[in-house]
């Protein structure tokens, strides 16, 4: 038994007909005429396979094939079709067709299981509409509540809330769909790797065994902006001098005291007044911190402290460095990796046991249930751009193996 | 014979009393509302004391006070009150004071001189609405003529030709007003230092010898946009990190292979997407560089430009260094140094020769006169922000000074 790939190509092209993105990238925002439509397509997938289709109070999609016994335990998967501005056609979206293909190919062969399988698309995971990531599988998952909601708003001041009651749901019951244990018997998502590991070495599936931590931190320097030309050297407090100083130690502080795991981007900068002839007067910047190992962010982040505050007294600038975020890492669990593995090896595809750097909806279900996650290679390893491309061969090796590993934790 | 405080105060008082910045800093952009009451004011000033004004093609308001010898070259004296965005009441406003001021005690006391004496108000001196520095000073001495004047914009897309047409002068007319070889016997400008060194010294008067040579670059590196979470380090593209070591390098370059007098400044930084949980596709930055000693600006520049393409290979991005601006040094005239030295020794102010790193409208007459600069302290050293300040006393020594030495040039 096998998925069907001109189905998957054509699941993912229906989806992708709906961005408001005018080049050749992909922009669909939660709650927005494109999410919308997108989901019109994939409920009457879901309904023209007689699925029982459910959108909770946030907007997360649930299709159920039932089981035999409707009080076991679900077996889930999916992911997300909301993308980062100017962003791929790839990242969530294979997650939510390898679901939505998977239970084509239970319905039409009528297979019986025992648990349920739930395919579902998971609202506002990349956080781009209303700032943080992951809402709806927060919300599924008891992490974000209605009073959370109505703080989280979008560019055009509007509430996460607010725009779901507009949208038509009734954001107010948030409660009332809130996954405890017990009621999953085990989530595992489909998702491109974002990176170039399992397309530099040519090997198609990835297996995730854990998925990072992560501690977002903004630093800022102050100092006294001045006369670009007038100021000597010795007489500056130029926070930029400063700033380049920690920016360029944090590839060093890594490879000398954290791990071969550990990642740390400066990704934002922002310079004040930011005038070619002016020494500015601050310049502040965000540090992402990841790792799978888990004192991996902490020693990193203490080290990039220490530097922060030994470079503000040789410059002479004030510094401060605040946690802006933290997402716990998880280990995925063996018993769904072993499934996982051994789909792979009955069906002599060869894949990579590896860690991912990002984090997923799959990862709020992690204290609820058992994870696990399939990779499938991203070319040239790139995500979040209009680049970002997965050979649909590869799609369709990932949804064989889901396709296997959901049969047997669902039987 | 010496100035008047009180004047000297009530005037820079009533010419700041013209300004669109609603906190306590200034901002006069040329051409502006602000601009042309702060100018009535002076034109009125000028006339009150009875001198020939003349507004020439570009806005550069010139009042005479003739000498006995009508033919023979003026001495000219004075500054510019436009400001940059948010700056202070005093660069430029003291010079153009001082000028006034003293051709009051010239009126007043009926003082016979040979040469006439000019008090000058060059027009767009920062370069802050039109994008060029100096560019009143440099219609005056036919480095701009009306055809640059027509590609120089303002944010609004305004051209410098077309604002000087709405604010009443005729541009096409320039030619006719530009100085040449033997027209002007010496220029002195009194302007604030715009750094610490007299305010740290305690000295008032700084007599200048030398003003810096400026060269402005760009300084562009692309890499690969990428997950912040899934791109290992040894994999990245980062210009980020490529800019930030550059940048943290430029003050061990200058310390290690240029000269004391030698400054380079990184004030503006550009980084896109600007996201903080992406490795940026690009980061752009500017480099100015200046210098009184000759060669300093070159070895920097070249020591950073090997830098950049060391740093380009070693983290496998792409670069692009340009050169988008410069500005010769010049080295100011022993003559007019010493009439100033010796104005100082006479009144016992004490006084301090000293280099400038800002370029300023009197270097322009550089190449068809002599020229002197006398500095007064800026408090704390700062300049182009809202706590610029100089005592007025201070004013008060170099508008005397200026008094004298124009006295001993044009008698």
């Amino acid at each position: 038994m096998e998925t069907n790939l001109e189905r998957i190509i054509h699941d993912i092209k229906k989806i992708n007909e709906h961005s408001s993105d005018s080049n050749n990238g992909c922009t669909r925002f939660s709650y927005t005429n494109e999410d919308r439509l997108a989901k019109e397509y994939i409920i009457s997938e879901m309904k023209k396979m007689g699925l029982d289709v459910v959108v909770d109070a946030i907007g997360n999609i649930r299709g159920r094939y039932n089981g035999s016994d409707t009080k076991a335990p679900i077996v889930m998967t999916g992911s997300h079709i909301d993308t980062v501005k100017h962003g791929g056609k790839f990242d969530g979206v294979v997650g939510v067709v390898a679901g939505l293909e998977v239970l084509r190919v239970l319905t039409e062969n009528n297979i019986k299981l025992t648990h349920s399988v739930e395919a579902v698309v998971f609202v506002e995971e990349e956080g781009c509409n209303f700032g943080k990531p992951m809402a709806g599988s927060k919300g599924m998952t008891g992490k974000l509540n209605v009073e959370d909601y109505k703080k989280m708003y979008n560019d055009d001041g509007i509430s996460m809330y607010e725009a779901a009651k507009k949208f038509g749901l009734n954001p107010d019951n948030i409660q009332n769909d809130v996954l405890k244990l017990g009621d999953v018997k085990a989530m595992i998502e489909v998702h491109v790797e974002q990176s170039s590991v399992l397309d530099s070495e040519k090997i198609p599936i990835g297996i995730v065994k854990a998925i990072a931590g992560v501690k977002r931190y903004g630093v800022e320097f102050k100092g006294v902006a001045n006369h670009a030309g007038a100021t000597p050297m010795n007489l500056r407090q130029d926070p930029m001098a400063a700033a380049s100083k920690v920016i360029s130690s944090i590839d060093s502080i890594i490879k000398e005291k954290a791990y071969p795991s550990t990642v740390g981007t400066v990704g934002k900068i922002l310079c004040y007044p930011n005038v070619l002839n002016v020494i500015p007067e601050s310049v502040y910047f965000t540090i992402d911190i990841r790792d799978v190992t888990k004192d991996g962010v902490d020693i990193t982040a203490q080290e990039i402290e220490k530097k922060v505050h030994e470079i503000s007294a040789l410059y002479n600038v004030t510094a401060k460095m605040e946690l802006t975020g933290e997402g716990e890492g998880i280990t995925l669990a063996d018993k769904v990796i072993r499934t996982i593995e051994n789909s792979a090896k009955s069906r002599n595809i060869t894949y990579k046991m590896m860690n991912s750097g990002a984090g997923h909806d799959a990862c709020m279900l992690g204290d609820i249930t058992d994870v696990g996650m399939i990779f499938v290679p991203s070319i040239n390893g790139r995500s979040h751009v209009p680049e970002e491309m997965t050979d649909s061969k590869d799609i369709k090796l990932g949804c064989d193996i889901l396709l296997d590993t959901i049969i047997e934790l669902a039987k």
